[in-house]
């Protein structure tokens, strides 16, 4: 049988208080619409449908390119969000899903089980239920002596009996598709809000005598519908609790996941070790035996086996085998660290290659550099890469030793196992196994000091 | 009808295993005390006395001006503390409140209720109850069949049945105030510890045919009262729980708000997004659409719309619209970004003003100075404003371009458009449009490196 | 009686996907066979031996001096694991603990409960039991309408009524020593997994008539065995609860213990305050009223009292008291801070010694020196301290001033009193009182901006 699915993406989300629309809204670094649509994807449906509506072009542009979408012009309910997708769907044969946009954590395994559940139960309606430590401002599902669903009651409807009903409505649905769509061609708008209710076509299908089911979700988080930044965060906290244990079910060890932020397409090879406080964004591969303690920000970079990253910020970086960074190094885009290259506290690297085994262990700046092996940097050292309009390259060949201090005004190039004394302004090339001093020279002023602000005497 | 409060302030806090009184530590940047002050503050009392004992000299100091407050020179009991107010009070018609001052989380809209619910019930006493997932340790509420509260029944003394009532004495009540010091002038020390207990009015009441009500809390966790700093802590995380449930409900988005510290005074305005294990402390404005990242440590200062504070530590400072700091950034006091500053990377400010569009990017000491507008700092730029016993000032003006490795030595001034160049000192004023050099000239020693320690062969 | 206690650590823990044995793989940074092993220590046995198998030798090299241990060259099944022990134990008279080396949170308290319960019951086994609040997967505790034990029964052989059971097998027992090997030479292999299941010996002692009792922890948590990584962070997680509280009663302040990592053998003193994300490890001493901020990492280290750590790192260093770092240092083992010292942002210290009063405050590398009492050292001085072979050390006296971006290229000695001027580099010794430069002299190029890159214009 054909599935298809109605996405609803339209609403404003007042209680976000946010300029954006409800749906984009990030959670793991995805918005909640791209998350829905992702486990929607993981059945196979012929046709999906997004419903648009308020903010409609920003939403659209987040869309994966050739996914279908209807503009609903004014919101006016649930009800008439699905028909707006009648000209697309309205004659095909098959079950149709309804998902709301703000359902990030319902996975695709569970929307596969909800369809399974429906074909099963020859139903033209399955709502996705489930039951609620605290059911209070929920809709409550009603069921008849023989377990079959009567009806939705909302909670300004429900009497006693009623409000202690603990299964709820997620919101979730899958129907016969033509069921729907005739259906929703009945139902109106008098009710208090003056709004079309997709929960009506129940009550349609029930005094049709069509069969109305209800598959309960296992686990009632995944049904939380994000409507405030409260919820949001509980979104954000479940979506870290999913990606996290999968990481340690594979391998992984995480001190403290409920401080670990990792984004949804990370991957992480076993045996590496992250500590709390870790934020790992991006397209990132993480390769084996790789440590990287609590405040670390890697983002899409790759940290090949056996790196350390003590807590340092590695952005558009790749860090090859055994090399280490930190603690609080900052590579930018470009870096390449080979292999065993260190880079110690307080450095930058941008655009830059090292070699391997390359060594700058403090307050060092290195930018546009092409660096070979076994090359020294000493505490301090600077390429001055900008005349304040242009950038320029430095090239630093094998074994070259950079003195403390130094300033290597680009472009130039400094040769093989070549040495800049410390302190040195470095202006032009140097050549392979050459000297390079460039400072002033030293003159001891002898007791000058006794007349200086900061002597304290004998 | 008057109100009155009298807050209890006079305990050691034994098992704090501290120097400083009980009521004095801090939950949330502020003392307990100082809570449970602004919490009775909601409520319009007539008059208000803290009652001080344990290192009362200290309590005292940390009073706002104008608290009333009594000293109890011995600590004989709640019974006790509370007469020691009698002098303040006693005469008075009206309802009295007695809190202790290690109930932070009670709020004042609690209070409110509580007196709402005394008057409603016409009570002589109106004990604020709460439900205790776990009771043990807990005075019991007892209610007789006709639900009125007969008595308080401590963990020692109760049997069987009273052990198993889960509704506690929070330690907070509503007295008829005049019935409340007329009944302490009847209670005794004939008991156990020797002390005079304030829940022996209750006793007296109940013989006496007065009313006992009790009003229970519906958030259990409020009535916490901080006895050692495994409960400090707890206090803690729901003063952070509900202080940022506030910023989200307001429509900050927090990404972890378990980790992220705000302080009670902070102002953040909406669509800002704030990160995991951040912390914001004292009086803080942050505006529109700011990204703070994990790890920042924002107090006292200005984060003007539109900013990015990543990994940072701004102090007693201000960023406008559109700057960014970091990461591993560190503003101190007196720093002002103006728009669209951009600090980067291990650079301190200090007393400092950058005009519109400055960037000092990396490794850069500024302090004391005022800098003009699209100046660039080159890496490793250290203004010298410190002679040993004086600071001094430093002046660069628009456009100006301080090489990398620049040591500017203040009191000096650097004019429009000038450059130092990279790696040199400047000891005297650059006038505008000149280009300063102050370094040493580069000499290369062929072969030289040869004969050094670093020297690996071809 | 006697005493014994073997310790299963002969497994894989293929769950865990690691190269490492599983009993070796740490909690709050020891082995969880370490932990076990301390845990058993904590009673006095006659005799402890450690089962080893799988990676043996790994396992081996860990363990205490002195430790008896039997490699199990085959893994058979638990009950062959204990059999293993039979040359060392089965001829002794009295009671054997058998615990799985994957318990590191059952404690050296409960272990004492369980034999003091077992003797007390004059059992021939005694089981540690717990209540689960879900007993799914664990192995279920049957009592007879007596209480007395009469089986544990699988989760794969329970019946409706047996699997309603909470009480479970925490797989920790204590067992009358010679009925243990007895018992042990009868089981058999003849069931689904083919392997020797140690809880067969219940069944002989309850055919025997002989008592099995069962001892019910009451902390569940506690039972947790560790079989994948989801469960070590689990274990991590109850071990962080467990060493905060100790110090938080002990009269600690921890604003956010959840998030605070305090490995077991650091000792803290009252009084201290300690931020969340905070991270202590090794050996640690932390003295009285030190405030430790968010961010900071301290191993191997003495921090003394009146102490600042604001968002550092310190390995292996001394901070004497009042002495204060950060944020943004680093202090690398061999580092002495003397009372008062102050080591600002972005410094690194290593195997330096500071005098009292001495201030490092901005972007400075300080490495293999001996430095005076209140010296100051401006915003990027720089020890050459490494000439690409050796290191060499410098030595600065009392009351020294170092310019800003100083270069001191060690080995030298700079005299008390003595000044380097900004901007120097100081390549021989400067006298007591002499004032040093060695930097180029400031020449401006009057109007010749107007040709460089980054000129604006008027």
């Amino acid at each position: 049988m054909n599935k298809f699915a109605i996405v609803l993406a339209a609403g404003k989300g007042t209680r976000m208080k946010s300029a954006l629309p409800k749906v984009l809204h990030k959670v793991a670094g995805k918005t909640m619409l791209g998350h829905v649509l992702q486990n929607v994807s993981e059945i196979e449906t012929a046709k999906r449908v997004v419903i648009v509506g308020h903010e409609a072009d920003k939403v659209i542009a987040t869309l994966p390119k050739g996914t279908q979408f209807v503009k609903q012009a004014e919101q006016l309910g649930t009800g008439h969000a699905v028909r707006i997708a009648a000209d697309l769907l309205a004659n095909e044969d098959g079950a149709t899903l309804v998902i709301a946009g703000d359902t990030p954590l319902i996975t695709g395994e569970t929307l596969q089980a909800l369809f399974d559940y429906h074909f099963e139960q020859k139903a033209t309606a399955t709502i996705l239920t489930a039951i609620a430590p605290n059911p209070t401002g929920y809709g409550r599902i009603v069921r008849g002596s023989d377990q079959s669903v009567e009806k939705i009651v909302e909670q300004k409807d429900a009497n006693d009996f009623e409000k202690n009903i603990t299964e709820i409505n997620t919101g979730t649905y899958v129907f016969d598709n033509k069921a729907l769509f005739k259906a929703l061609g009945e139902i109106t708008t008098d009710n208090a809000q003056g709004e079309y209710y997709l929960t009506d076509v129940i009550e349609i299908f029930k005094k049709n005598n069509q069969i109305v089911a209800a598959h309960i979700l296992e686990d009632f988080e995944e049904s939380l519908g994000v409507n405030d930044r409260v919820a949001l965060s509980q979104a954000e906290a479940t979506m870290r609790t999913r990606i996290n244990r999968t990481h340690m079910v594979n391998g992984v060890t995480l001190i403290d996941p409920a401080t670990t932020y990792i984004e949804a397409d990370v991957i992480i090879e076993p045996e590496t070790i992250i500590e709390g406080n870790v934020t790992i964004k991006g397209r990132t591969f993480i390769g084996k035996n790789v440590l990287i303690t609590n405040g670390s920000r890697i983002e899409n970079s790759e940290i090949h086996s056996d790196c350390e990253v003590r807590n340092s910020t590695i952005e558009g970086s790749r860090m090859s085998v055994g090399s280490n960074a930190g603690p609080y190094a900052h590579l930018r885009p470009g870096t390449v660290l080979s292999e065993e290259v260190h880079v110690g506290n307080f450095v930058e690297v941008k655009g830059s290659t090292l070699g391997k085994g390359t060594k700058a262990g403090h307050l060092t700046y290195i930018g546009n550099a092409t660096v070979g092996e076994k090359v020294n940097f000493g505490a301090g050292t600077i390429t001055a890469n900008f005349d304040g309009k242009n950038k320029f390259n430095t090239e630093i060949d094998d074994f070259a030793f950079i003195g403390s201090n130094s300033t290597i005004i680009a472009p130039l190039h400094i040769g093989k196992n070549a040495l800049t004394a410390a302190g040195s302004v470095v202006t032009e090339d140097v050549p392979d196994e050459a000297v390079e001093i460039g400072r002033g020279k030293q003159v001891n002023k002898l007791g000058r000091a006794k007349k200086m602000p900061h002597y304290r005497g004998q």
